[in-house]
């Protein structure tokens, strides 16, 4: 009954024979190696898109921080939901990354960005000139951190309105392999299509070992992701571990699939959770995570009979009232059985 | 006749064996994990060292620019041999994570700092106050970028001179086990002993698939390290997959091993090249790199034969005089045979 | 009728003619002149605080982004007032100067930073470790943005508040002397024995020609604070013109007589426009700011005969309904003449 | 008889007298002041550049540190002469400003730039790729720090070796009044006509209370300088009284007068030592500082009877061999009389 991340869960088997199977011989190093060529293809096929460039980076803060890093100079304002990991769970590395950038937090329901409040905090950005930091980039996450999925139209409406105002757009898709399963609809749809300049796109939560692909949908700014990627320590050496990976997850649809699995058992926990008990889900659960209401003795009772997961926010705690509702985060993932639900079900109805 | 880098070798099996071995369930993320408890306890008996700390990222870059940003702030001058791998390979790593301080070059043979310079450098330094960078830290790499090796005595040199002006001190070690096979001294005497702080262990050049260790022998350095490691996306989330390599590094002098076969190969190779010509060795040879001086024309054939290696510095060119001298680096690592060594002397005698 | 900014009035002639005092054979450069010495005597006596240190700069950006520099690492959260200067006219200097650190907006009526919420801010930050940026500094305005002051009692109040989670604190004191004017208190009193670490003391918006003072009730940043000042191309050579104006402003009270004569004329323009209209004023008027509704159509009018200013937020526009009320910002300095205000009165009546 | 520094003489009267002169009213902030639109069109027509953009900033380290960071990425190699005063005295500002830039040294005698090192250590750079610093802009002194004056043609010379690897070029000119003085060129000839993009034009050091002219002579820089001012806390607010010191510096050539002045008195100085003692002087007198060896004795003798200048280098002592020959930096200013020299040499002599 593990819920607390998709990132403490194991490498998919797939991936780690992909990644025995490069261990033979001498390689190139620094992503000259043959799997990152197919990595590329794999890529540029998936996505619809030929001129696309794409790097391997170790974590996900690192995709996040170096992409905007490229979209937007020093002094911007950066634009993201006010839940998002950038602001969150980065420990300022998008303001380290960019030499001190500004992130303007907009609010919206579910985790995802409110189109009025956005435009309305770009427009009002820069009006004095050079006293104020000038529009530079917007981040949005997709899946969400609650959970919940933006629609490749849902997407493209706030591209629509960053890209009035001449901004570039990155989408932190940590779990964007999630988000595709839910919705359906191919990558490209969400992506370059519904206006995103740049995708990080996620792995380590998804069956990698830990990998994460940067895509740059504009190749001219290629050279100065690589150079911010050396200069950040972040060009691995023996680069064909990284690749091996991330060639083994595209290929066949492993990817999606593992996705799906992971949806698939959020789905089944909340179904389950919401037939035990009156409008506990605090969020629609689109992708692998379910935020849910329980009494702080339902809590207490699978805690301690080994459920392992997270209150939601953090600042709340099992102190107290034992009859009062309390919020958390379940997370599945690819390797959640459903063994764990139906337990977990039971220990907490 | 892979000769090229030592991170072109693949990782030894009994890596691989651990990392597969960690991938079973869910495992704390972020360093949390348990390996990474034995990581911490096999250093600090290794190093004879209770109060170290130890972390681990993915690149020697990282390794060794974080350990700087820890030791000095922006206004600093670091001091460093004008080959160091942290001058001329990291593309600005150690500039961008200090915040702007200023690599001040020092010369010296063989790839080690001439003590009276270094003295003199710092001694100059600051001399007009706050109009001047001030006296930051020092970065020693050993084995050094021409191959040769600091005995504890030397180190211990440099560093009093360091602390006798107040400068902490680092160690860029991504060969360190490699100096350690060729020394046969302790790690402590090697590090601390000798009045190093900080020490970046490699990991990746020696049989790893890609992990350095950041031991901090000042323990108080630990929380701003961590908070820098995070913020520069050097916090791996499914670390478990790290620590499984560091671990069974550490563990039964595996990373010796592997370093002293590397060495012997590089020895083989230097003797062999000794007989064959005149004086054909630019630098002792006490590591795992040989750099020697063939003619263009010997060069040529062994390329044409299919060994792999840089003509050292890059500047140079296989174009002109063939019977003139060019001079190159050879690097074994733990993956070479004898055989290949065998095949090389051959190839151009 | 010129009431846009304090920063477009005349230098007074006192600091004009100390100015020209100075102007005789040479001086000792960089902050080694004799005035300097005088002005840091000055300081120490009106502040009560004989350890202070204090250093000249030449905006009140340098000033602010300086001293948070000293008082909190890259990775800090920097709470403050979802109006202060320091997040909305400074082009991102804070993060710049201080390495990338981030702006914490807390709300609170008329300027003014609301005590639960910033209890809650501060408790809410890095409660993820490691994950999240850490809790930095706190930086408030008085007089505040919106021409409200706190009393020695409210930053109190709010200083225990930062010292209780270990902050060190910081005052913009662009309007100080029209702060203590208003209030009558000490210097001492609405700096360090409310709490306050680091005070910017305004000069540019009071009567000289440009120059803030640093001043630092903790000598122990002194080094650093000089460093980061040369660092950042703010220490002036020719300092001694820096000096003469502070240390002339200082002299008699005069600092204070010129806040006097800019807050009264504010007095009188707000106890006019009170008598003209009903309720026209949005905050209470304590400095030299008036922040008033009046229809379009009176603006217009003022606008038309002369008088200058700006519509507040700068979002508004005096196109639409002309019997609309809109804001305004009306800022007198110590050259602002009864007859403007009398004028100014007649023409919107 | 003062030779510390230029920058320690007062103000030209007629400087302070346009000080005097704008200091009625109120007048717009920030840089829109009239004064300033004439400054610009001052240095359009006497650069004759009429594209040129100019911005007025405080000191002559905020004017160099902010031309290189609008000229080059973090990421970049800045090459300098070792002596200049960007490496030398600005406390690693270029390297703040810039985001993290390494400066590389480039030797030469009498303070100029040796072209076949520059070319080699240019030819040098980035030849491993990703991995190294990259070509970035190159800083020329002139007047250098020797005192001696690059003639337009050396300055072409080297700017043509810039431009063949695509560099941008920068020329500190904090005595660019000087240099036009002794070399008798237009101010064209020595900046854009040999390949100059963005000049330093000094004022401090000339006559000025303290402001420094920035001229991009690429006004595509322009609004990336104005932002990157603003952030570093460089806008004055009441900007009109830095105009109002570089416009009265411009008029009537009074620049070049109070250089010439300078200029005058340093060749006295030079050509009386030089009759004085064999061969005394280390560099050519050709601006307005005299390097001259003298012993210790005459050195001695001179402080006592008041003179004042440092050593040079700095790391020289008095004590010693009173027969020893020892160097030092005399300084003349606009404001130098002859009568000071004619002292001077007597008590030497």
């Amino acid at each position: 009954m593990y819920f607390s991340s998709d990132n403490a869960s194991p490498a998919a088997d797939e991936i780690m024979s992909a990644v025995l199977e490069q261990n033979t011989g001498h390689a190139k190093s620094y992503g000259a190696d043959e799997p990152m060529q197919q990595v590329r293809e794999y890529i540029r096929e998936l996505f619809e898109a030929p001129a696309a460039e794409v790097f391997l980076v170790l974590s996900g803060t690192a995709a996040n921080a170096l992409s905007l890093a490229c979209l937007c100079p020093p002094w911007s304002a950066v634009y993201c939901h006010e839940l998002a990991h950038a602001e969150q769970d980065e420990c300022g590395a998008p303001e380290f990354y960019t030499g001190g950038c500004k992130l303007v937090l907009v609010g919206g329901a579910h985790g995802k960005i409110d189109p009025e409040e956005l435009r309305q905090k770009i427009s009002n950005t820069g009006v004095l000139g050079v006293h104020n930091v000038q529009r530079g980039a917007i981040t949005l996450t997709n899946v969400t951190e609650t959970g919940t999925c933006y629609t490749p139209a849902e997407v493209a409406g706030l591209m629509d309105i960053a890209k009035s105002f001449g901004l570039r757009c990155h989408m932190d898709g940590a779990r964007f392999a999630n988000a595709l399963a839910h919705l359906g609809c191919t990558p490209a749809e969400l992506s370059w299509r519904s206006g995103i300049d740049v995708l990080s796109l996620g792995g380590a939560k998804n069956g990698l070992l830990g990998v994460e692909a940067v895509i740059l949908f504009d190749p001219s700014l290629s050279w100065e992701f690589e150079l911010r990627r050396k200069r950040g320590g972040h060009l691995a050496s023996k680069h064909r571990y990284l690749s091996a990976q991330m060639k083994r997850y595209l290929e066949g649809g492993l990817w999606l699939d593992l996705a799906s699995r992971a949806n698939i058992r959020a789905d089944q926990l909340a179904r389950g959770l919401d037939a035990l008990f009156p409008d506990p889900l605090l969020h629609p659960v689109q992708a692998n995570m379910v935020f849910a209401s329980l009494t702080r003795d339902r809590h207490r009772r699978a805690l301690e009979c080994g459920a392992e997961y997270y209150l939601w926010p953090h600042t709340q705690s099992l102190d107290g009232d034992p009859d009062e509702l309390v919020s958390a985060r379940l997370v599945c993932s690819w390797s959640t059985s459903e063994e764990e639900i139906v337990r977990f079900l039971d220990t907490v109805s």
